[in-house]
C-alpha cells in the first residue's frame, strides 16, 4: 500500500504545497512543531533515511536546503532547524522547522493552524523560493 | 573566542573521537539521548546550518551519511535519526542518534555512560566504518 506521503504526492491527499520538482516534494506538516514546519520527501517510497541510495540522498539534503532557505527568509525564526526521524511513517522525510526555543524541536508542543493560516504560510514560503 | 566544538577539534579538550578527514570530524555526544549518539561538525566554524556555503553543506551532508552507517551497523537500534537544532553551541552540528523510541528524539531523556563505556562503543563505531 502506497505511504500517507505517495498518496500526497499524488494528489489523492490534499496538501499545503511549497515545492515540488521530478524527483522531490515538499509540503507544511499538519501537525506542526511551530507555523512553517516542512516535510521535505523524496517520491522515491524508501522508509530510512540512510537506505536512500547516495544520489537520493545526496539530491534530498540539497533540496532541504533550497526549501530551508525560503522558510527562513518568510517565517521569522532563530534558525531553521532539520529533523529526520521516520518512527511513525515509513517513507522518508526531513523536517525543517522554525526554531525560535528547544520546545519547538520536541516534538512535543504543537501548534494549531486554521486552512487560512496554512494557505497564507504555504503562499508565503512559495514566495521566497 | 573558538567554540567547545573548535577546541574539540583542535585536541584540547579531549573527546571520543569517531572519524576525521580535512574538512569534517565526528566524535560522541557527552550527553548523549541514546548510546553512540555522534556529533558531526565542519572544521570551518560556522554558526547555522544553512549558512554554510553549497560545498560545506553538501560535504557535511555526506559525511554524515558515512558516519550514520557505521553507527547503524555497530549500534543496535530500529533506525539512526537526524537533527540539526543549534540553540546552544554556535558551531553546525549534525546529530546522528540511534533510536530506538520518539524518546531517543526528544533530547529531554539522557543516558549515562561511564568512560569505559563510551570507549568501548566509540571504538565499535570506528570498527564499522
Amino acid at each position: 500500500m502506497p505511504s500517507i506521503f505517495t498518496r500526497i504526492i499524488q494528489g489523492e491527499i490534499p496538501c499545503y504545497k511549497i515545492a515540488e520538482n521530478d524527483r522531490f516534494f515538499a509540503f507544511l506538516d499538519i501537525n506542526p512543531n511551530a507555523i512553517g514546519h516542512t516535510l521535505c520527501v523524496p517520491k522515491k517510497e524508501v522508509d530510512k533515511l540512510l537506505d536512500l541510495d547516495e544520489e537520493t540522498y545526496t539530491g534530498l539534503m540539497a533540496f532541504a536546503r533550497k526549501v530551508g532557505l525560503a522558510l527562513e527568509a518568510a517565517v521569522p525564526c532563530k534558525r531553521v532547524g532539520m529533523t529526520v526521524i521516520g518512527l511513525e511513517v515509513p517513507h522518508v522525510h526531513v523536517h525543517l522547522i522554525p526554531l525560535q526555543t528547544m520546545a519547538n524541536a520536541t516534538f512535543q508542543h504543537k501548534v494549531s493552524l486554521t486552512p487560512g493560516e496554512f494557505e497564507e504560510v504555504a503562499a508565503r514560503i512559495r514566495a521566497s523560493l
